[in-house]
């Protein structure tokens, strides 16, 4: 009876590191080598990192992969524990083309043995695989001592004209890799998809993710191992770095069989604050920087960021600025303070009062409107010259909600590097912020409680020109992520004038928002990179 | 013996402006019936504009612009002219699936007669038509009036294996339909492939085009007719709405047959001119905007962007702003002051002292670097203070050679709605304002002749922290356009230390290019939208 040991070996690479990616390659190699495996499966585009854009047609960018994926083949030299491994593969095709593949190749004993290609390529939401890749024209089954493996990439699995495929193939084991970007409702739908593909081939799975923060996509890891019934026999970590073993006969007995918790059960509210900090985490160290800073207004945006900020980078690499100007209140710098205090981290107190004023006296008769946004570019202003003489990135605070009705100012609090709340609606940080504060204190309770103001003129309430958020948000996801017409969400029960004017807002607001800072893919249609729109657009309706 | 007299229209419509697009079609269409044509055809997606994006996933789009369609056909009702119009088509495919195809309909006598598809779809460079169409198996044939019309829809001319499967068939005439965006170099190869195509096949070839900007993509029209040796007969306005016809018989016979001056053949700067102003005025127009302003600071960059938009919006739309510093020397203002006056446009001084003052004395011990930004950025805030006020949009006037080194100030002068020069390396700027000049006396020969400085400290030049440009446009054009490797470029010549430091500088400064407003497409590699980079990546070779 063969009998195979198989790792899930779920890394978390840099775009473009080739040198260190290949490095964790072989660390995970030699792990798994030292745990007597037969196989250790990486994820798709381990060596290079997903989604690595434009950098794929470069030349000598393939080039330099596949030189180091022959010094990879040569490490295996000898060892009984072979490799399959993620990357992109070249090939000259008729009429001297270039022919570029999503691939997976199997290194066994200093050769490669075998190259599986990915079947089908997604050019959806965030994904623009046709833009590089050249599809296979079916599924790669390989013989590995003595068992068959159906080796699928990523949106393989999805597809179900595969699954009717698959199913008219013999063989043993689906091995499936994968660099599949979280969402909030993802790890359950992802979940759902491989049990139901496992069930029905009646064959046992095992789906091995990539980890980690790339821009505005994280990978959240939780690879797992499912039985020929679609259970879950192990799972690896979510958000950080994992290995994770089983053995597996050629009739599809796995051991050890765990019944792990089954972490895609988890609230989606844990997950979406570890994945606004991994994100973090990751985009600030992948660029080389280790120190932040951000705007703090006493406000609930700017202290969820500061919680993640310092939950994600710790509290000596995070300080804070108190930016107050005339219309700033007393409550808003004690909140500011308090949870300071409660994060144990650093807050400067830098009034804007005289830079606004000589503004003022050197632009005589601005509008309301005019000064108002001039206060946050005040601050805007400040921050990124503190930013550009310390080295730390500055930290942008607007929520999805704000993005969407122009309520951020641009070149004001949209200024930064990074935005962790990007795509999560103001109701989700109120969320966010509880649940953060159930852990341990970090935000103050009246920062929760207090109604939202952006303190730009006297008495100012975010609801004096926005709806209320509860309603706000509702008519927004309804407009965003169910992409529905004004009509129909006014036929769902909303007021016209209020759907009307927010639909206005959201539309004339597509300028600001192409002008925005990188911040997480949270929802299931994230601004800019899954929701591409024209900014030129009378189509409002 | 069958003779069709065709009509090419070349429209600009703009992004889901259905309404307004149906009426220039109609327009156009009584035109042609008042010229007794069989046919009057439209460029591709005319209906609502190219490219609409994720707007094309919104099925209510589709409906209303269906709707729009059924007005047209029904206004066709008894007329002798018939529509060839190029719009999405929606059916439900298998399983309920949605499937959206780009197509154009033949509309005759209040009736749709035939719809074509497109087969090839674009999907590499500014395209992705792979996001939202599905292709058709095969070139679409209709019979019309005694004569097989081919009817290929803009990519379709561009693979060759259509020209192969083309030759295999039985038909008459050629019809292209586009939305063909323009590029330095495009005017050229459209020529030579439509030519090409006509000549093989031994077949007359109408080819229409759109005209108009678009957000980053400019329609330059040059609509043309070429007879069956690939010669050119009739070609229509560059970058204006227009309206050419012939006549042409079942042999391939056209009259009149004129040779008209071939408008390709024009030198690429008259071009790039028009596309810059064409786009700027309709990037303005189109979002509801006629005034424009932006800050001048006696250097050729603001100077070329002020006679561009002087030329597109006309004077009395455009007030220029010098925002001088204590670094300013009085000859940048004398070049400022006269070349606003060429221009007859309004210019206002607003000294930036004391806000600067304000600004180092509530933020003390910033590093020299913070110090410059900061100067650019009082600039931005107030020029965008004044935008607020008196909602004219602000135009930002950064070059490519700036935005591929980081040399633009974030935040400072890349704040704007809009930068006519985005896509223009800092030499091509020298061309374009000697070529402005050569028309009428525009830009002051002392900014073209003096050494270029951001002016930002004392006696600072350029070339003080960047190579010469001369040098600097090529490593970046081998960088960007040729998409050659560090490597490459050196041993094409270039000294190794600063192609280095050029290549760090590009690879460093990309999160500043994703948060830079939009501009025309003019190069062949169009930062953002045609070149697609990660901001983390490692891989900088």
């Amino acid at each position: 009876m063969s009998e195979l040991k198989l790792a899930l070996a779920q890394i978390n690479p840099s775009i473009g590191d080739i040198d260190g990616n290949a490095k964790k390659i072989i660390e995970q190699f030699e792990k798994a080598k030292k745990e007597n495996c037969d196989l250790v499966i990486f994820g798709e585009m381990a060596i290079c990192g997903y989604k690595t854009l434009d950098l794929l047609q470069k030349k000598y960018f393939i080039s330099a992969i596949k030189e180091k994926i022959l010094e990879i083949v040569a490490q295996t030299k000898g060892s009984k524990t072979a490799i399959l491994l993620g990357c992109p593969t070249f090939e000259i095709g008729r009429n001297n083309s270039d022919i570029l593949r999503n691939s997976a190749i199997l290194i066994e004993d200093g050769t490669i043995k075998h190259i599986a290609h990915k079947k089908t390529l997604p050019n959806y939401g965030v994904f623009d695989e046709k833009r590089y890749f050249e599809s296979a024209n079916a599924i790669s089954y390989v013989e590995f001592r003595g068992q068959t493996l159906a080796i699928l990439i990523c949106e393989d699995l999805w597809d179900k004209k595969n699954l009717f495929l698959l199913s008219e193939q013999i063989f043993d084991t689906i091995i499936s890799i994968n660099a599949s970007p979280y969402s909030q409702n993802k790890p359950q739908q992802r979940f759902k998809t491989a049990s139901n593909f496992a069930k029905t081939l009646k064959k046992p799975l095992f789906y091995v993710n990539l980890v980690g923060g790339q821009d505005e996509l994280v990978f959240d890891g939780a690879s797992m191992i499912l039985d020929q019934n679609g259970e879950l026999v192990a799972q690896a970590q979510e958000f950080q770095e994992d290995l994770i073993t089983a053995q597996v006969t050629k009739t599809g007995h796995l051991t050890p069989k765990n019944s792990p918790l089954a972490t895609y059960h988890l609230p989606l509210i844990n997950n979406n604050y570890s994945a606004c900090g991994l994100s973090l985490h990751d985009y600030v160290t992948k660029n080389g920087f280790n120190k932040v800073i951000l705007g703090m207004s006493g406000g609930i945006d700017s202290a969820l960021v500061a919680a993640i900020a310092v939950d994600a980078l710790g509290s000596e690499n995070v300080t804070l600025y108190a930016l107050p100007s005339r219309f700033n209140s007393q409550t808003s710098m004690d909140d500011a303070v308090l949870c300071a205090k409660n994060l144990g981290v650093k807050l400067e107190v830098i009034s804007i009062e005289e830079p606004f004023k000589a503004m003022l006296a050197t632009i005589p008769n601005l509008s309301n409107l005019a000064q108002e946004n001039l206060q946050s570019r005040i601050r805007g202003n400040i921050l990124m010259a503190i930013s550009n003489s310390s080295g730390a990135l500055l930290l942008s605070t607007g929520n999805k909600s704000e993005l969407a009705t122009g309520y951020a100012t641009l070149y004001g609090d949209m200024c930064g590097a990074f935005n962790p709340i990007k795509d999560l609606y103001k109701t989700e940080i109120y969320e966010l912020a509880k649940y953060r504060n159930s852990i341990s204190a970090a935000i103050p309770q009246n920062i929760i409680d207090k109604a939202p103001t952006a303190e730009l003129r006297e008495n100012q309430k975010d609801s004096d020109s926005l709806p209320e958020y509860e309603i706000l948000d509702k008519i927004l996801f309804s407009l965003i992520e169910k992409d529905n017409s004004v009509t129909e969400i006014i036929n769902s029960g909303f007021e016209e004038t209020m759907v009307k004017k927010v639909a206005q807002l959201f539309y004339q607001n597509e300028y600001k928002r192409q002008q925005s800072c990188l911040g997480p893919k949270i929802s299931d249609r994230a601004f800019d990179l899954e929701r591409r729109y024209p900014i030129s657009n009378k189509f409002t309706k």
